[in-house]
């Protein structure tokens, strides 16, 4: 069977990366509607929200937890695809004027903008419902384990998740949070999903054993944590162009964030820990965790 | 087994109704996270916008498609909740500004005026995940038969079926459609998940032969228009406090609609003509099929 072990683990890590997002972007597009098929303008706005050359860090994700359980490729694209169409509709939501406003998102105009609000706003919707379908549609061959990862990226998703950290982000403008208030923030908004992201992957092949399971599960939240210290610190550090959105947002709007609570030297240094927490957890899984490693280097190290 | 058939079955149909619709409440009560579960404003706005005494009519289809293949109640609540849960997310984002822009639901404020839009926005969203996340973590100990349930249930809430028909919707303000382009926007904005309502619960029993299938998706099509042109004609015919939300808001918008389109009377014409063509698909299921063909009754001559 084609599985994500045997040849591709011997390819660089530049080259699998490239490989992986290669491979989601031909699927994502597979995946979303024609843009011709009726309603053509919204279906043209989902394309327009989901294939952006985005960093498809959540399939890389997949991808690279998918090595532990050797994952065959199709069901891995399926489970990558469904969390990337959920991260997109959290964007295209996320920028719209009643939330962040924001007018830019990968280099170019955000959804709402080239659009008009209301198809933005169906966009999102419609890019959520996607994600469950095209995950219940596809055949596993085990219906409980897949109901199982419908039942994870969904909680992940909602207010006890994802959209539940987006809520306590917009409760926390112009207050000081603490930082485990600020843990919490990060752990539903960017964590949920990215933990779902690794979960996922380890879902997709041979079942793993409950140690295994828990040493994913520590490496998935450190690394949703270490995910948002990484971005906090580009978001000030780094410019709009090279970020292709807007940055310094977070500091104009008042917004909680790692580097406003403990400075840049010390986020940095939190960033280095978390990265190192994240790595220990993987000890257990040897060579089967290569691309969850270098991974993690990569979030650590990127520079966008 | 707990089922919908044998005692049940005697109960004159308002009672039936009523007892479902207070099942359905209770339900839906026990499945959001409780009000005071962080993060709490958001989750007092999704109780907020759900539970409010709707008409239920999507879960009395659940319940009433569930006596033809002798459901058990359990599986139908879940069900039921779900497709409920799909249209709540779907009033509270219609409502919000930049859509329908309404601020009565139900007779009280639309959730964005009680709370605020950014609130409102995370409120659907969050809805439509725990529809997926309630029918993902049932057992229904068949899991073939569950993510079909969700396969169906996800592709009548996106592009393809409710969010794609408030998009032929938006597009259409001002413009005249044909009988044909306001049926096909009507059959996904309001139909599909009239029909998925329906399909589930035929689907939470006793598996339906092909042909069953087929006369239950006839009915379910017919229903979910003649749910529609009832709804057009009470627009501009009911006020506001027996709607419990603005009347004559449809004309107001210059919004197409069947009663703009073909006048008051040939409507009523045609919501009669459906309503037989509904019953008479569902003449080969006998007195399994009583409970809809009150319900459908009831759709045909409902006040508000």
């Amino acid at each position: 069977m084609d599985t994500v072990s045997g040849a591709a683990t011997r390819l660089l890590f530049p080259d699998w990366m490239r490989g992986v997002q290669g491979r989601v972007e031909t699927a994502l597009a597979r995946q979303l509607p024609a843009a011709e098929a009726i309603p053509a303008r919204l279906h043209q706005a989902m394309r327009y929200a989901t294939l952006n050359g985005g960093k498809r860090v959540r399939p890389l994700l997949v991808f690279a937890a998918g090595e532990l359980s050797e994952a065959p490729l199709p069901r891995l694209e399926v489970a990558a695809c469904a969390v990337e169409l959920i991260h997109s509709y959290s964007l295209v939501h996320d920028d719209m004027p009643c939330m962040d406003d924001d007018v830019l998102r990968r280099g170019r105009p955000t959804c709402h903008v080239e659009y008009d609000e209301a198809t933005a706003l169906l966009v999102g919707d419609s890019l959520q419902s996607l994600a469950f379908e095209i995950l219940a549609r596809a055949d596993f061959a085990d219906g409980p384990r897949q109901l199982e990862m419908l039942a994870l990226l969904a909680r992940a998703s909602g207010s006890c998740g994802m959209a539940g950290g987006q809520a306590i982000d917009l409760a926390a403008v112009g207050r000081t949070l603490d930082q485990p208030e600020l843990e919490l923030m990060h752990a539903l908004k960017t964590g949920a999903l990215i933990r779902a992201a690794v979960l996922l992957g380890g879902l997709c092949g041979t079942a793993l054993g409950a140690d295994e399971r828990d040493s994913l599960d520590r490496f998935a939240k450190r690394a949703g944590l270490l995910f948002q210290v990484v971005d906090d610190i580009l978001d000030c550090t780094a410019s709009t162009v090279t970020l292709g959105k807007t940055a310094g947002k977070d500091a104009a709007a008042a917004k909680p964030t790692y580097v406003s609570l403990m400075g840049l030297e010390r986020a940095r240094e939190f960033a280095a820990d978390l990265g190192g927490q994240a790595l220990a957890a993987l000890s257990s899984f040897g060579e089967r965790s290569r691309r969850l490693v270098e991974l993690t280097d990569f979030i650590t190290q990127r520079k966008f």
